[in-house]
């Protein structure tokens, strides 16, 4: 099996896939030493080591680096590329293909737009189109935004569903979405995996996994978390505090990058 | 002032300099966000990050990309980098000179040497005199590796140091030592700023400022930390248990990139 056709498989095993998305070599790495299958990446947490907002599409570069490590590593990997970093379909199919040649097994494409607007669906499909076309074989997962940066409702987000999936997507992400009903409504009408950004405190993995959710992926929240624990850590050491035991020691590190 | 006089003066305060190790732009914002004067890197960090172990002169596009970024940032930064990236003086002072002209107020220049040898230390201080001749201003911090890589004694380090001193060196670092005896030697004999690894649990920040050391360096340890918070976090995710609840937003990481 291909990359795409290994990856394309974990959506419909028993259970669904937990995703979890990394945003550089080594947070890669030690997702995949703690055995998770398969590795998403982080759109926010490229753009932001990277040193560029989320969203605006500046981070094409940095994306297509982390592609070449993430090939590297040898992990299945699916990448979250905004909005394609371009409108030209072109460039978009072009993207894709050269993210496909390297080994990616999909990709997420966002119909949300710098500024907190949404694109049309027809531009949208179009950018999908392009992508099914230039790389047959990756896993699409089209992103609808209208619960991530709206009030969201079921009719607008299948509408939109719909328009991706007949221009090639192979699943539909909706994240954002934290109501059971509006989910259910997605699982049941939604003929394609889908995909529910993890909320902690509002959901859990295992009552995604019984509601029909295909894939569930953590976003920006391990790219966050890693933050935090760094001025945490930092803090502690400039307030005399005591810092965490059981952080992984330098050896640790270097075994993960294959040292 | 320059920002290697206003570095160099950190070094001469009231107060030791307690100098966090970042490894990207977000890492780096964040800690000016939490009030740090000056951010130094992790070359562990800056590696792991790109795929490549610590240590093996394999970094060095690495470490000038993240250069360039934490001058857009615009914060103090002094660059780890390693054992120079190459054996050559004149590639090592073209080096220092290309990160002095990016804004850098310094650097650390490490005397281990793949597989965990050290320098011949004549070769050592050809290139430190080498860096010093590129980049008058630049603060160089020597690193002496001898308490590092083994069993350091403080009569092999001080010759060391000497001869780092002679050749144009700032300051000296003496990673790993732990024994306050050792530190205090260092201090009394070494005429420049100390600068002492912070290792948890075996020192304070504040028991090394009342020893003399003016400088505390993280190392890679609020790197470590943030590996180990996403793995935590992913863990977390997958086996149904509380994430942590104080992390930042999405919208606080866009504003630390200045979004």
């Amino acid at each position: 099996m291909s990359n795409a056709e290994e990856f394309r498989a974990l959506h419909h095993g028993e259970k669904p896939l937990l995703l979890p998305n990394a945003w550089d070599f080594v947070s890669a790495a030690a997702l995949v030493a703690h055995g998770f299958p398969a590795i998403a990446t982080t759109s926010l947490g490229v753009a932001a080591a990277g040193g560029v907002p989320d969203g605006e599409g500046l981070a094409r570069d940095e994306t297509v680096a982390l592609a070449h490590r993430l090939a590297r590593l040898g992990c299945l990997f699916s990448l979250d590329i905004e909005a394609g970093f371009s409108a030209d379909p072109a460039e978009v199919g072009d993207l894709a293909a050269e993210l496909a040649g390297l080994g990616a097994a999909g990709i997420n494409l966002e119909d949300g737009r710098p500024g907190g607007t949404l694109a049309d669906p027809g531009r949208q499909a179009e950018l999908i189109a392009a992508v099914r076309s230039r790389a047959p074989d990756l896993f699409v997962n089209a992103r609808v935004d209208t619960y991530w940066l709206g009030e969201g409702d079921p009719g607008t987000t299948l509408t939109r569903a719909e328009r991706y999936l007949a221009a090639g997507a192979d699943g539909i992400f909706v994240p954002g979405v934290a109501d059971e009903r509006d989910i259910r409504v997605f699982v049941t009408e939604i003929p394609a995996p889908l995909n529910v950004l993890f909320l902690p405190g509002r959901h859990t993995a295992g009552r995604l996994a019984e509601l029909g959710v295909r894939r569930v992926s953590t976003g920006s929240l391990l790219f966050r978390a890693s933050v935090h624990a760094a001025v945490t850590a930092a803090a502690a050491f400039r307030d005399g505090a005591p810092v965490p035991a059981d952080i992984p020691s330098y050896a640790e590190i270097q075994r993960l990058i294959g040292d």
